[in-house]
């Protein structure tokens, strides 16, 4: 682990990689708060004619959700920059594992998440399908299972109702090798006011009821760099992930075998990467904030 | 684990245990359809003055509620003799831990299990509580923190929502020694057309949010005899369980120190208790159907 702070150190660090994927909230910016440096960091990498790749776990929102966050904060970003676990989702299914055209999904998930599979032609049922959003009781009575549903894709969604998680449980127990995906297994989100059971919160309902672990699209799986790789080029040797967590943002790098950089402006503190609670999670680089890295003028 | 086949083993069983509770579905009956000669045998009992309890991890049903399916299947049986783990919870909270009167539970759960709460005058908000049963966004602005909730219940609750989820995670989050407690941990339940999440799938939410294990009330947790003690006396040497499942109601048993009898017309089948895949779990007892015990004559 290499604490970075002279210049010579950031201007070799930028000479070494061509592409740099960065996680936003907590690097970038809180909420709505642009962390200081941050525009002039992304516009010298621009500059220098890097690849940048914008990598968040967020499952709520289509890549052009996402697009209009960036334009709000002024932060320049093209659509195909930016890879949330909705889109990784689509393009797992579309590119990676080929999902046959005449199948369907069944998403827990909202409609960021629907709008990128309609994108990538994976045809779908449930996410905000009012039949499903609702607390009507659900009767296994008159339900008719899907024979067509091969997979079913579990994200965060707001509207989680039991119905919801019936019939995923139904899809993944009676239709003979669905697939159990979920888009991300954060715990938890911070927002403005506090913080909120996260994607994974959801998932573990199912996960329970099932007994068994799904496959995961988001960081810290190595899947999400696999739809990544299935869209774009870049040689992992000269790539680096920026992030704030060391449980996604930089196991994500180690498991896709990238190099990584720590910040300490999101929810990693001095604490947990020395002394006798550091974690056995170690980034190969550390600085303070991405904005440092202005020290190459 | 003795099998029992003889009238003999039949009569030393009756004669050497004063106090049979009872698992109900899969034991007594299955959905709506008795197991034939249960209704023998509890005549049978109750004419040699033994001691009945009914045991059951159902939380949707308050005592009364459950009674009407005795009621309807024609099952003699006393209110006070049913413990469901929504009236052990509340027992628990009443007579175990004292819950102090002036403090509040937040309740994921149904009508069954507030009615059990009210009865043992424990204060409570959540529930079926229409401000919660919404799936109208939750916003933790606008959320007011109640500093009188001093634990979480979360119980089966077919109108689960994010907002119950949410609130939830406040209190244990942020309320200091809030306890985080489950009527049950059941991954699933079968009804007639088939199989579907269960309580503990619900609380699996919370419980991987909050990355930490409540305490459990229901079946195989030793808290529901700790309930049942609260309200009858029993000598545990002359107490035996009967039930269809070897790791809800056998080790039920075993943790609260009393004999175990195993019946096969539940989910246990021959191959769970002997042979190369036998659970660790091993009854006392086991013989094919409660109705057996007719043999004694």
């Amino acid at each position: 682990m290499v604490r970075l702070c002279s210049s010579e150190q950031y201007v070799s660090l930028i000479d070494n990689y061509d592409t740099w994927m960065f996680d936003c909230d907590g690097v970038l910016w809180h909420d709505d708060q642009l962390i200081d440096g941050a525009l002039d960091v992304l516009r010298l990498l621009r500059h220098r004619k890097k690849t940048i790749v914008f990598v968040t776990n967020n499952a709520t929102k289509s890549r052009r959700d996402y697009k209009t966050k960036f334009d709000r904060l002024g932060v320049e970003a093209h659509v195909d920059e930016i890879y949330g676990s909705a889109y990784a989702s689509a393009v797992y299914l579309s590119s990676v594992v080929k999902f046959p055209r005449d199948k369907k999904v069944y998403v827990i998930g909202m409609s960021g998440l629907e709008d990128e599979l309609k994108e990538e032609g994976i045809q779908y049922l449930g996410g905000t399908d009012p039949a499903d959003c609702t607390l009507a009781p659900f009767s296994l009575a008159d339900f008719v299972l899907d024979e067509d549903i091969a997979a079913v894709l579990c994200g965060f969604d707001s509207n989680i109702t039991y119905t919801k998680l019936s019939k995923a449980f139904q899809y993944l127990t009676r239709n003979l090798g669905c697939q159990f995906l979920v888009t991300n297994e954060d715990s938890t989100y911070p927002n403005a006011y506090g913080i909120l059971p996260g994607g994974g919160a959801l998932t573990a309902s199912l996960r329970y009821a099932l007994g068994k672990n799904p496959l995961c699209i988001g960081k810290p799986s190595a899947t999400m760099l696999d739809c990544i790789r299935a869209k774009i080029s870049y040689d992992p040797k000269r790539t680096i992930m920026v992030g704030d967590r060391l449980n996604t943002d930089i196991l994500f790098g180690q498991n896709g075998g990238i190099s990584t950089l720590l910040v300490l402006t999101g929810v990693t503190i001095e604490g947990d990467i020395t002394g006798p609670n550091a974690s056995s999670i170690i980034p190969d680089y550390v600085t303070e904030s991405v904005g440092d890295l202005r020290a190459v003028g």
